[in-house]
């Protein structure tokens, strides 16, 4: 069948009409080349099919959520067994106390879990938890990290005020020298650092955490009797089977999980060490739907297959191949690629590429050869990701990287990503 | 079989372990009297089980979310339909524009839809889409009313920061004069106007909006260029098939909703009409879940049985039932309630019980009998609770009016609850 996407069209004109933009957050393929489809019909393990029936090796992974595979049958059966029980009521099920018990058994710093719905919940829980635990103001942040789109932290400012990130102090990520000198700056009101496990940021090379960054951190943190928040909402479980800085010897006091945590059903969790547990025991925080028992029920399904399975092996290992691949086939089509992060969580970016249009529109070709790539914004590999899977994903770039050679001259850059390219 | 809490109370230290407090926010029994079970095994209709097993008419509905019953079948239908073809995917589904539309054609005010998880997130969104449509920076917020439980409006401020709130301006629900005197104070520095349909709020009497408040709350918006925000988070639905203050005649300009938007499944939304539609487009939000397919086809299954049954005729004669009979039990008895608000949404307070000693005892002993019952916050009435549901409840109370006569000389006050009511 031949790549189309009349229908994709349709509902995008029905949704400018009853939806902001049409479309909004991070899902928006506002910025992503026009053939991206905003609107999908359904998913199945590592494979997503468009509303127009168009089916991808799906390298997004729902941005994150999807970690075991789409539809991964242990996990929608636990969740099914729980929804026929009861999923939101007058108070949780027991399944809340064992997802509580079974992360604090799996995750080497967490002595206590509070759960929620989005990252942002978990973030924010996090901060709230670090001033009311140390009776201070400032929060140290990673300059031009995301922690979520709540008002101290949304990327775009629109409709946000100066004093909702009044006590936010920015250091410069994997540089101690900022952090420290933004400790003393704030002359011992610093209730945490925030710090994402290494930087994913979106148009950028990701860049691992240097160890002696991440223990110098911590040192920091005890010095100046600060919490150190990891923010693991978006690397959680793909690194690692516990916090991600564990492989340095480094223990956060707070973390903040999210997308994966429930392969895909939704929750969010703020972990946090016993020293730490007074200042989440004094804040209200609560949502309708926190407390709800089909998400924990996957949730508890979820962490086992983390545990008893060789899904992170899985992922490291699709991950390679197709890194493997990538970069052979850019070599012989005259490309250089700068691929950075966890093979598992790839950025993929083209050198001597500033306005992205060289990986627009290899992205786009690779697109209709049905491989779901993404020209700015970091991937994903699943568990069902097998290496076949990565064999057909390298079918569509062959090709995607053939079609762009023969029309590099004559690329465009996207309008929209131009327009917000030069406002920075 | 006679009723029994002790699987509820290992449980209980269980959770004290692994999570802060053993529980948190609005569904932690905490405030409550030491008999309600804190954690649940399962629901139906208009019942609820907890881990014991004990069975109970529950007055809770989930504190909202259940609008037509637990596990209500074309609901689960359309939820389990949607979930097999995919719920987290790399993009949202045809259902986000259907239910957009739907709501849009339902809610008279409303022109657009944007959707996230948490009431809180609808609120939040709306004052952050009032700030950056009108450039200002005020909010005017009813006094002792809840909005959420982010830093700006969490009713306990553990953690929060003064400036959190900074430009949150109070006045007096259905004091049209402080309202006035807010925005003057403001100097035409007011973004909008948040309120609830009617004041339902916890230890009080509930009130019900005056229809000049809500007419005049929409003059002074207009007169003073600000927007009008209702926030139907609790209220949504329970009221009317549009807007609560459509009634009056009265359209907001955004209007917050969530809870049983889909009976239970976790979406909340933001909608608004054509006037304000710039400043939502501006803003940046998303969240992990926020574009999940299976709760926005539950919405939509929820949304048509809103439209095309009379489950809100049942709610109402139920409430009433429940009401009057209430009202001749008191009598009988000697007591004096106070049954305010709407009789769908009900909160019942005894007169002469400062610090709820009376109501709380009445409340346990109908725990006892089968009824959840909630001693201090309003209570929710669904579609599946029939008259002899409403029979069921008046047999334990009556029980409950009779046993506490009888030992109301020696009736103590809730240890926690008179900390706080002394704490303020």
């Amino acid at each position: 069948m031949a790549w189309s996407n009349a229908k994709n069209s349709a509902l995008k004109e029905r949704a400018l009409k009853v939806i902001p933009r049409g479309m909004y957050g991070h899902e928006a393929t506002t910025l992503l080349p026009d053939e991206y489809p905003q609107f999908f019909q359904r998913a199945k393990g590592s494979r997503l099919w468009d509303v127009d029936g168009n089916e991808y090796v799906d390298m997004m992974c729902a941005y994150g959520p999807n970690l075991l595979g789409y539809g991964y049958e242990p996990v929608e059966a636990a969740a099914a067994a729980q929804q026929v029980l009861g999923d939101t009521m007058t108070g949780p099920s027991e399944g809340m106390v064992t997802l509580a018990e079974t992360l604090v058994g799996m995750i080497s710093h967490a002595d206590w879990a509070m759960f929620c719905k989005n990252g942002t919940d978990a973030t924010t829980m996090a901060i709230v938890a670090a001033r009311a635990h140390t009776g201070r103001r400032k929060i140290l942040y990673a300059t031009g990290t995301y922690h979520g789109a709540a008002p101290w932290c949304t990327p775009r400012p629109a409709g946000t005020l100066p004093e909702d990130r009044a006590h936010i102090v920015y250091y410069q990520y994997n540089d101690l020298d900022s952090l420290e000198a933004a400790f003393k700056a704030c002359g011992g009101d610093v209730a945490g650092v925030l710090a994402t496990p290494f930087v994913h940021e979106v148009f950028r090379d990701q860049t691992l955490a240097e160890q002696a960054f991440a223990r110098g951190a911590r040192e920091l943190c005890d010095k100046y009797g600060a919490l150190l928040i990891l923010d693991e909402v978006r690397a959680g479980f793909r690194l690692a089977r516990d916090c991600s800085w564990a492989q340095y010897g480094v223990a956060p006091d707070l973390s903040a999980w999210g997308k994966c945590l429930a392969n895909g059903y939704p929750i969010s969790a703020l972990l946090g060490s016993e020293a730490a547990r007074r200042g989440a025991e004094e804040m209200f925080v609560t949502g309708s739907f926190w407390f709800s028992a089909t998400p924990m029920a996957a949730a508890i399904e979820t962490l086992r297959q983390i545990r008893d399975t060789d899904y992170l092996e899985r992922t490291i290992a699709s991950g390679r191949r197709l890194r493997e691949g990538l970069q052979q086939q850019a070599a012989s089509h005259g490309f250089t690629l700068r691929q950075t992060g966890p093979a598992q969580m790839p950025q993929i970016l083209f050198e001597d590429d500033p306005d992205f249009r060289i990986g627009y529109a290899w992205a786009a070709e690779a697109l209709k050869g049905g491989a779901y790539l993404h020209p700015y914004h970091n991937m994903f590999v699943s568990g069902a990701h097998t290496l076949d899977d990565m064999g057909r994903i390298l079918e569509a770039t062959d090709q995607a990287f053939e079609a762009v050679k023969k029309r590099r001259d004559t690329l465009q850059p996207h309008p929209i990503l131009t327009m917000i390219l030069n406002e920075h």
